[in-house]
């Protein structure tokens, strides 16, 4: 189980957590950005390892430079390895430690809200490979995680909006009331301090369901919620040299998925119109699609690694707010119509 | 648990565990040498990845070939890798099978009667870096092992010999009953068939004390009795371009443990001569010592990665054959003696 502090003394926590684990030493991962905008304030008195930030750098060479700072850094197997930044840090930071000598001790502290709710938790590490996303990897929970939105202070406002669609997604799969009281959080307008118990919250579900099915063979593939057409998305968005944020990706892909559970399953159809308010309200914008591109966005949902078969489409969808049920496959025209009403809902 | 497969019918072994895991595909790891000299006579149906052969192979370049054939032949995270080959297959293989996808499912033939009999079960995996051996990797058990001694036909006798030592070893791990059947066979002899039955026991010991204690936190570290001394011997050869197999190095370095554990433990002596005999007797040679050599060995020992702190050396000791104690420590003065006595035992 992992340990995990949510406070907004960050320093204090990994003090803490350091005197706890009482390792031989302590080795500081991040990038580049994180080391100007977020250590420079924290003043924590150990080695750093810094590589290149971004997902084009999560590859074999900066795992590479993470190894071999660690052992120039003379890291033994009762050392500890703290991880500071997004989900690349993290991810990647996470697999150096769980292959250095068979595995040593690493915490998490994620700096963006993405991160924090999503990456940081639930022990998916790893990197890139020959182009693939997270190809290579392990499944190694982090020791500790310090979970604090005082970090995401210099965050610009579609990282918080990036991470925020994740923790609609863990309102979705819990419950309604968490789901309501979400919607009813305007996360531009907040302060960071009151987004902590929400955060607390939201991670809160990701762990229950991760406690439950670690190795994603059954009840974790629900945090796939949204991921399918969204990955979709941001795969044609990628294709055509103007990315998406990859929460962007998700939001609208939960609303392309609520409309097949309204097809498929009866999700109410107020619901649907509610969340497409949400997304326009609070300045998530909508994707430049038309119904030319049906053909690509089908066919990359027909690729997405998480299919069961070759010949079907796998999606979670929801019975209802709180209600998600897995691996449930949709027809082509059935995603069609669906993309003909997302559109219609979003005004494009 | 780890399945264990003893059998001197290795095709129908694989082929029935591969109908048992019923993966989507099947991909074989091995080396050019074991491709020359023993997957001709297996006639297995599946797609390869060949690496080069050799410790100095063992590495990111030969990982990353094997990621790449993994994805090139299609490999899922529902296919399964098969290593064929002696203990740099198994350990990187297995390496390569652990960390694609985050990990999918392997089975370990080991060709050599040193990886049988150590490198295939127990569940190290890994790669050397930058110069330092097995410092990436995990822990993860091969689904399956299959044990063939008659693998072994092609073997040089140093091969046979080297494997052995890791028999006598668990031997002296185990009881002093299974400890006197291993010095009553003399291997070089044998025929491969009669080998089978008591390799069977052997990998047994391993097993019990591997389960026992997976990540080597307490009792698995009986299983480095003999290499404290042993990488000193075999590092030193190294050093000097004159390399020794691995078990003939632990096969020596058995001998100077024995030795402190008469001094430190009251090993009975009879049993220092015993061993003695038998390594002069059935073909293991002596390494090229004299007493000018004790100053590097000492520093070897000093700076074998088993050690607890800097400043003391820890070995695996006995008090009598079948009876292990770990993390004992000697002093600088009782080792040279042990030295000493070593030489005049070994006559040289």
């Amino acid at each position: 189980m992992q340990k995990i502090l949510y406070t907004n003394n960050v320093s204090e926590a990994i003090e803490s957590l350091v005197k706890e684990i009482n390792p031989v030493s302590v080795h500081i991962i991040t990038d580049e950005n994180v080391e100007r905008d977020v250590l420079a304030r924290l003043a924590l008195p150990y080695p750093r390892i810094v590589v290149k930030a971004g997902d084009e750098h999560k590859n074999i060479a900066s795992l590479s430079q993470i190894w071999a700072g660690l052992i120039e850094q003379g890291a033994t197997r009762h050392s500890l390895v703290i991880n500071i930044g997004g989900g690349v840090i993290t991810d990647m930071g996470g697999f150096a430690a769980a292959t250095y000598k068979r595995g040593i001790k690493f915490i998490n502290v994620p700096t963006t809200l993405l991160s924090a709710v999503d990456a940081a938790v639930g022990g998916k590490t790893g990197i890139n490979f020959e182009g693939f996303k997270n190809e290579i990897g392990a499944f190694a929970p982090a020791d500790a995680v310090v979970i604090s939105t005082i970090l995401f202070a210099t965050l610009p406002r579609e990282e918080l909006l990036s991470g925020y669609a994740e923790m609609i997604k863990h309102g979705l799969l819990s419950s309604e009331k968490e789901y309501n009281e979400l919607l009813n959080f305007h996360i531009l307008d907040a302060n960071l301090e009151s987004l902590l118990p929400l955060l607390e919250k939201s991670v809160k579900v990701k762990e229950r369901i991760v406690e439950e099915d670690p190795k994603e063979h059954g009840i974790r593939r629900a945090l796939n919620l949204g991921h399918t057409a969204g990955h979709a998305f941001e795969g044609l968005a990628l294709e055509r040299d103007t990315p998406m944020p990859h929460g962007y990706a998700v939001a609208y892909g939960m609303l392309v998925e609520m409309i097949l559970s309204h097809t498929l399953l009866q999700y109410p159809s107020a619901e649907l119109y509610r969340y497409a308010s949400y997304l326009k309200d609070n300045g998530y914008g909508a994707p430049a699609i038309d119904c030319k591109d049906y053909d690509a966005l089908v066919e990359y949902m027909r690729h997405d690694k998480k299919n069961l078969t070759r010949d079907t489409i796998n999606f979670t969808l929801l019975a209802s707010p709180g209600n998600p049920l897995i691996d449930r496959t949709a027809s082509e025209s059935d995603i069609r119509a669906s993309l003909d009403i997302f559109r219609d809902l979003m005004g494009i």
